[in-house]
């Protein structure tokens, strides 16, 4: 026994597994270790880490230096000291994550105002087509994006795929300039064929923008084998980079002094301190950049990616898929009484690191009572349970209590007695 | 005696002033006792708080609490705990300094990224007008973003007014639907008038962005007296938010919801947990904010913002007046000596709260070997010397001693025997 493999997941019985099991197969993880780096509260057990990781045991410390030390100590000179190398010292941390060269990643920004520096770059590469393409479904704000960016642009068409559309090549015309497409479903969990559909993009000369939000620290992405061409992505979530910690741009190596982005701002210049009256765009990704960022968040995120230095993506993958695997397993029973639907896809190579239930109206009902046996999960408007998966301090034991939990929380109908108010839990 | 009132700037001996006046002017400062709300380093003389702000005693307490209570212990809860509100909470927090109603002033992202929204939200407005008018010599990412801006709209011009133009309204012309203006400007500390340059522009059917990165927290800023339609400004200068915190928007309420912006992100949208596939821009300010923000970042601007709660407005202003005062009167028989050139006006209603002088080519030298003696102040390229007050932390006992190290470094000539490395210090 090492992880339970893919074809376990056709095993159909709640009864297949006993703790003990589960004891064993964590003894065994190699990733294990990871765990006790983590500041969990005791007695929870956090299945929302595709929301917001959870907080790396030496966070504090990192963001302490950076307030007593940096800012403190060096004032104005922490710029020189740490905090002007931070976009492109974190990128080059994340470029493994993602399969990527060190100098195509740069950490600015959010994935909004990320993706409207990238819809522009890759449209001014394709001055002869007006369509970009995003799919219905998708995470709402690579959608509102696109929107704002097209009315700016009245020529400019934003087109919808269908909601649910695995396979977005059909929808690759003569128009399309730029398609915007989510590798990790936020909702279902789905994960998209990177290879294929940037080969098939490359053919029909549409530029891809990858949102790797529910990929990077989940999936071993492997952007260059792809030869992927523009990507964004989140660092709050498997990352766990903290709150709102800042987001990425990938961009490939001969893409990136192809052209400017609007959002030029003084961070973004060739030269900022020579304080030039005409934008002169920097070198490599230093582009992509636009205002100044923040010292504390991007601290905490790259306190939050020393973590990733060790970890073996390979076995990340085989425990995320071990993780999945044996949540479904154990929920299957579950499910088939209280008519939940499994949306996220049952092959294990066809699916990320969450997973995730469509309910009756009393979904949030369930969340909120599964928190309050310990047990953090996430609901998402207006039916959708999501359970996310984070390898690096879950534990095949953590799964098991968390299903046992939700059983009695089904069991026990206390989520039917429970008045929750509704709050907003972010992505 | 209170402080030096604004006539004595016209006094020109270095004689007049003894380190015994300075002190008592500053047992008299009714702002004195906030000094010890900061912990600056034993021995430094920091006159470059119009670059970074000091460190406030309690952000680091603050940002713990977002560690390791919101975030390590509430994990995603965080966000209906604390986070979710924060850029409206510590923008009404901000209101007062500026002159707005507390509904008026949202904290969000950067300048630049700010900028580039209301150029277009203003745009949007005239739909007649093809003109961006910006100010050559100002902050540089203002020049940029109205560049990037104009990029992507080709009947678009970006208009650029001679450096030095105090007075813009002859170029409010009929073609120009917006107009960038510093308000304080960031070189020579020259103040515009908001009443009559805003009047104006109301006149002219011209929107105007009020920058504000050198006024906030340096100067009285009156926006609604003024009746000023549009504003971003800066929080980690003179608010002491810490190295790159967010930036800020001010737009007057009858005007906030007229339009919409292109970074349409979710967090800008009316009802961002509904996942609607349609951006419907959200109510009030909320609809200029774009992605998902840092919670540390704002966090550590909460606290510098406490600190401005028992601040009065009135003092500080003249107390900015008194050290500016004071260090242009002491630095005459250096300037004259150096044949460095004032380029701050000396009229103290026309300045803010920094200090600026042209010099020779060895003016980084100047700066650095200042530095050597704990006094901090900030080198433009090419060759201007500037020293900010921040009237939180500074005495006017340090003002004395900064102009004796100054007056040392040129005596001694150490600037000149110095090796210094030209590195970037930041706006």
């Amino acid at each position: 026994l090492t992880f339970l493999s893919a074809h376990f997941a056709k095993v159909s019985t709640e009864m297949k597994y006993s703790l003990e099991m589960c004891r064993e197969i964590d003894d065994r993880d190699k990733l294990g270790r990871f765990k006790q780096a983590f500041n969990l509260p005791s007695g929870i057990i956090y299945l929302d880490g595709n929301s917001l990781g959870a907080l790396p045991g030496h966070t504090r410390q990192r963001i302490e230096k950076i307030i007593d030390d940096e800012w403190g100590k060096h004032l104005i000179d922490g710029w020189n000291v740490s905090w002007w190398q931070a976009p492109s010292r974190i990128g080059s941390m994340l470029a493994r994550l993602i399969g990527a060269k060190s100098e195509e990643v740069i950490v600015t920004d959010t994935i909004s105002v990320n993706l409207f520096k990238l819809i522009a770059y890759s449209m001014n590469l394709s001055p002869g087509r007006r369509v970009i393409l995003s799919e219905g479904g998708n995470f709402p704000t690579d959608q509102y994006i696109a929107q704002g960016f097209a009315k700016l642009q009245p020529h400019i068409e934003h087109r919808t795929m269908p909601p649910g559309c695995i396979d977005p090549k059909p929808h690759f015309t003569s128009e399309v300039a730029v398609a915007i497409l989510s590798h990790i479903d936020y909702r279902t969990g789905a994960l998209r064929d990177m290879h294929a559909i940037t080969a098939r993009g490359r053919e029909a000369g549409v530029h891809i923008i990858w949102d790797l939000a529910h990929s990077a620290g989940a999936y071993p992405v492997d952007l260059n084998g792809a030869h992927a061409e523009f990507a964004v992505g989140c660092t709050y979530k498997y990352l766990n980079g903290g709150p709102g910690s800042p987001a990425f741009i990938y961009v490939r190596k001969d893409l990136c002094e192809l052209t400017e982005q609007p959002l030029a701002g003084w961070f973004g210049h060739a030269d900022p301190f020579a304080f030039e009256e005409k934008y002169r765009p920097g070198s490599g990704l230093r582009r992509f950049l636009t205002g100044t960022h923040s010292a504390l968040s991007l601290g905490a995120l790259e306190a939050g990616m020393e973590l990733w230095k060790e970890v073996d993506l390979e076995e990340l993958r085989k425990k995320s898929i071990s993780l999945t695997s044996l949540f479904i397993d154990l929920m299957r029973p579950i499910a088939e009484r209280q008519k939940l639907s499994l949306i996220t896809p049952i092959d294990p190579a066809l699916r990320g690191s969450h997973v995730a239930y469509l309910c009756d109206d009393l979904g949030y009902n369930v969340i909120r009572a599964l928190a309050s046996r310990g047990v953090i999960a996430d609901f998402r408007a207006p039916n959708l349970l999501r359970f996310g998966f984070a390898s690096l301090y879950l534990s095949h034991q953590d799964v098991w209590h968390a299903v046992k939990h939700l059983s009695a929380v089904f069991d026990s109908g206390e989520f039917r007695e429970s008045r929750f108010e509704c709050r907003a839990i972010t992505t």
